[in-house]
């Protein structure tokens, strides 16, 4: 089928998303280092390795529990470029704000950007602001890149995970998804739940301190844990186990999944991360990411294996084995 | 006045963009980079130099004369880089679309893009797509960030422009604005007119081949070469003098602005510069900017004065001198 529309489901981390890059982006930008397909492009700049990345925020509400655009455009930028093995040390904002927004909602959004920032360790160089008339936008979009430098002995991509490799997942999922879905949709319940974002740069510099072999970093957001491991199954032609038992999730989160029927696995993070890191250097890279404010709840969920390369299985809390596929859209409605 | 809502004149390049910039930005996120307030950041990697620029590009229509919203993120990025200085490399790309908008303007917009960055000589490494709900953001907006190495021996900034230095104009103004301005009101003219947009990156490389006393670069987008000019003339604590009839307008593109009682000197570009240089080498720069394609018409429209510091003014076409203020807010709707 000829799809002559953009639909929601290609903003929405799955496969109509992945159609979208595939089909249009990467032949029209066709480089070796877009197709990489990294949360952020490696560069080489007279000997330096740079970490670059870029992602524009359009979460509504703007504000919510745990957080709000402006912390939250600060810290998914500071992961991605910390998932690229990359120090983050520059932002870049760009504000496009409607025409009548709220002078002092801006001013509490940009302050809680430079605390964020501060949290991280990163500063904001550069910027640009745009207004445009009432209606041309939903109150404000936020995007932010940044700029980090690699050390010399981190090497992380998608495309090397290898057979054997633990896989380390830094807290419990679906936090912040399920909590723009339950704002968004005015739901409330008696255990409230919060956004997760947070910055992992530090986490991440904790976790090389502790062992050289992390093969590849990757923070779910849009798409969750489930379709970050695809990607990672899929670029280094690998097969990936899970157990569900060892996922963690907040008893309250998981209640408000199961009563709107949605899987856990697919809702977005922004203060997570996933690492693949040899068998031998696992326990003590694990003990890092506990080390970290953000990282108490981490645990092994899986392993890599040579078999089914590109193909996720799970585990499942009954004693089954079930394949975690990557969904063709959106499981929510837009929520990062 | 307090004002606390946000006005399309916040947007404008002029004062009161001015003011949300250093009321609200500029306390938030102080440091020595972002208030040297030009087109970008530059920052020291390890002893390379490197420019970071990012800008939002919301222009309506999305397709126009002479170009469209695809190659002006390209090059508009693209020449900020080159504004601080450096030689642009890598740019990262965020679209945001609304749900319903066509896939074959988006192939087209991005075809733009690529032959826009293979003109420049720069390349697309990473990029982010968000879809939004229908009528969450008109049509599509497009955030481009860019780094560029900054060579040796070259030194720019808004506030290095020195009594004596020539003032050099890469072109006719006026063009991109009112371009813009005709086609969303539909208005039509025997004598069409066209965007300049356009590339000047490797106009900046031939300028420094041939002269290394270049104080100021600035291309004059929003807010035009009356709103840049008082930027640097504050920025360097200097006074500016210009003379009108020196200053290049289409005949068409000035009828227009006669006919709709706009002054050309406000009036957005996208493929021109504005250069201080030291006047011993102010003939050299010019042949060099005169043998880029897009610098045919340049030529010297004033000069940097020691007196009258932060203020500009123009001898006027009749024979007088007027003060060139910058303007409170909007002298056109949303142009760029």
């Amino acid at each position: 089928m000829k799809i002559d529309k953009i639909l929601l489901d290609h903003g929405s981390g799955g496969k109509m998303s992945h159609s979208l890059i595939a089909d249009i982006m990467l032949p029209a930008f066709d480089n070796t280092i877009l197709s990489q397909l990294n949360d952020g492009a490696i560069l080489d700049m007279n000997g330096t390795r740079l970490a670059f990345s870029t992602d524009t925020y359009t979460v509504d509400p703007i504000f919510f529990p745990g957080g709000n655009i402006g912390d939250l455009a600060v810290n998914g930028t500071v992961n991605d470029v910390a998932m690229c093995g990359g120090d983050p040390l520059y932002l870049s904002v760009g504000l496009v704000m409607e025409e009548g927004f709220s002078v002092d909602e801006l001013k509490k959004i940009v302050d809680q950007m430079r605390i964020a920032a501060d949290k991280a360790g990163v500063m904001i160089v550069t910027g640009d602001t745009k207004v445009v008339p009432h209606g041309a936008i939903d109150k404000i979009f936020i995007n932010t890149s940044g700029i980090g430098v690699i050390p010399e002995n981190v090497n992380v991509s998608a495309g090397l995970a290898q057979p054997g490799d633990k896989i380390i997942l830094s807290g419990t999922i679906a936090d912040h998804g399920m909590t723009i879905l339950t704002q968004r949709e005015g739901l409330t319940f008696d255990s409230p739940v919060k956004s997760d974002s947070a910055p992992l740069n530090h986490m991440v510099k904790g976790m090389f301190e502790a062992g050289s072999k992390i093969h590849v970093l990757r923070d779910p957001t849009r798409g969750g844990v489930g379709t970050a491991l695809n990607e990672i199954a899929e670029a280094s032609n690998v097969g990936i186990r899970i157990h569900e038992t060892a996922i963690p999730v907040r008893p309250e989160v998981a209640a408000i999944c199961e009563l709107l029927g949605f899987d856990p696995l697919y809702v977005a993070n922004e203060g997570k991360l996933l690492a693949f890191v040899g068998p031998d250097q696992a326990e003590q890279v694990l003990d890092a990411v506990k080390e970290d404010e953000f990282g108490k709840d981490a645990c092994v969920i899986g392993e890599v294996v040579a078999d089914t390369p590109g193909k996720v299985f799970m585990h499942t809390r009954v004693g089954g084995t079930r394949m975690v596929d990557t969904l063709t859209g959106e499981q929510l409605p837009r929520i990062c």
